[in-house]
């Protein structure tokens, strides 16, 4: 097999700022749209990099995405925050709201903001990565209007696939990063699977549109009706339920946003809350319960334990969250971030569509 | 089948009250964990109510369980605050942290507190659910220091089941409250599984201890060694494992209390912190954020909306989180609890024991 194609974190940054700008974003915002979009891929999650550029040129070419909202606080406490992101991108929305979380941290010890009328805001440890120079622990979570998984005994998809990511500081070892879909895969998984042309999905993961287990890739696309966490009621499905549900009350029930299946019950007259996501952040500033120094040293020993501990016949290596990812992005800063064929045919159409040089 | 007997709350919260007073805790507190206790048999939490009193009653009498601990504030702000236990009932340390944060929410929209050096603290949700009648949302987390739950590619226990509790306020519906170990299933519910009989448990719980797979109730019990929610890393085993590292981070680490396998390695001097528990509560004002109908009237809907989704087939219900606790406690709160025969000759011999009468 070739070695994939291969781009400067940089140059991709910079070209997907130079789009977003010309399709009316400005300057500052494109530019942080972008490295929220470059960032996953510098950390190997491909589901939410460059590969999901289409879902925002796409919509602020038709118009469904603001490209210059007007971000305004609805209420707002020392502490905590409404914030309305006016069908703004989330990437951009995201970025101003956790900010405001990180300043309220700084002086109080905590902060925390819920965000409405918001759109897709990609990696969710974005948001949550920001407060590691802060030495805060930073929570991110978000919903969006596109119901894809079903309550435990449900066959109706009720919430989406509702991701919370949380980051830690560290001394020595990687940061804790954990950020995952609280359903048992997300949807963009098997799209990725899909697009590498396995068709196969594993049981447990999806359901086809009679309400039946699907180990079938392109089913479970279709039928957008994933198991939450746990997958059945006897191995926990009602705790990947509840995670689901309590993402779409911080995030959707308290900014006043979107959330569940409201949009398919009972469509809002306001077009910018009824296609939309919610987000909530949060940031906690660890210098106001201990010492960061101590605090740092305690979680170097704990990941560093849990790396050491005896590991499960056929497997040489227990991962810390946010390690792989870690690993990825000092590999990828150095070396460049590959880059899948099919995405450099489209990067390639993209260049030429809006006069943008793009060299590989 | 002969219907159990059944006590009514306040007589078996009187009695465990009368028990505490006895072994030298001071009455009030005698009252607040004699509550916390029944509070978990009226929600039909059978796993942490009086079936537990000995796990109370045994230290005490020790004295590995402090009667009278001198708990202190090690570090505060105004809306964040580290407690020290000194050794002392959770059930008594968590509700004064819980109080604590409360009256920090009240005053400025959120409050955050850890607690180290504390001890076994019953039922999550008791901690969450003191949240509700001041319109705020809850957060209550604990650890202990016996390992039970593996990481992911793991054999060795490196985290205990590490519970997560949320609570929500509605208006009609019952409250939103989620409670449940980060692993598939708590050792607790394998023990009662055991207690009333039950030989086998299900695939993907737990291993024994060479690392395999068990479905053997007692080899479970005995090997301690159970699976993080997801089970395998291709159902998201990860995601359990990353929720329970996240509440040895809040609760332990951010504490400076107990966390992970801290006690087997590299054991502290300090007895009270040794074998302890480390908890984390938060608590959050609807208020700051949205207007506390409008949120209640959204929770109603959303929880309604879930409730008439379509069902799996084989299923007539969908059960919101808590829903089932609730009409528990409206049912036990009238007819009163029933009580397991194993333990009305567990409560007669300790009646005998203290010389406090019981009448069942």
């Amino acid at each position: 097999m070739p070695s994939p194609t291969r781009l400067q974190a940089d140059v991709l940054t910079g070209f997907i700022e130079e789009i977003f700008k010309r399709l009316g974003v400005p300057r500052n915002d494109a530019r942080t749209a972008a490295d929220v979009i470059v960032r996953a891929d510098l950390r190997g999650v491909e589901t939410h990099g460059v590969n999901n550029l289409q879902y925002y040129v796409d919509p602020l070419r038709s118009g469904r995405l603001n490209p210059t909202p007007d971000i305004t606080v609805v209420r707002e406490s020392p502490i905590t925050a409404v914030v309305d992101g006016d069908g703004g991108m989330g990437l951009v929305v995201g970025v101003k709201a956790m900010e405001m979380c990180i300043a309220k941290a700084q002086k109080h010890g905590m902060g925390a903001v819920a965000v409405r009328r918001s759109k897709h805001y990609g990696i969710a440890s974005y948001y949550a990565l920001m407060c590691l120079p802060h030495d805060m622990i930073g929570l991110s979570m978000t919903n969006n209007s596109t119901p894809t998984v079903v309550p435990t005994f449900g066959r109706q998809p009720m919430t989406s696939t509702n991701p919370i990511s949380v980051a830690v500081p560290t001394n020595n070892e990687a940061p804790f990063v954990m950020d995952f879909a609280t359903s048992v895969v997300a949807n963009s998984k098997v799209s990725l699977l899909l697009n590498q042309g396995e068709t196969r999905i594993p049981l447990g993961w999806a359901l086809d549109t009679h309400g039946q287990p699907t180990q079938d890739a392109q089913t479970a696309l279709d039928a957008l009706t994933f198991l939450p966490l746990g997958g059945t009621r006897e191995l926990g499905s009602h705790k990947g339920y509840g995670l689901s549900v309590l993402v779409d009350i911080l995030a959707g029930v308290l900014s006043g946003g979107i959330y569940g299946n409201l949009r398919q019950r009972n469509p809002p007259n306001d077009e910018k809350l009824r296609c939309s996501s919610s987000h909530f952040f949060s940031a906690l500033h660890v210098e106001y319960f201990r010492p960061i120094d101590e605090f740092k040293a305690a979680m170097d020993d704990m990941l560093r334990a849990l790396k050491n501990s005896e590991k499960a016949d056929g497997h040489q290596r227990i991962f810390t969250h946010g390690e792989m990812e870690f690993e990825a992005e000092q590999d990828r800063r150095q070396n460049g971030i590959p880059i899948h064929p099919v995405f450099v045919d489209k990067l390639r159409a993209l260049a030429v569509e809006f006069s943008i040089p793009l060299e590989f």
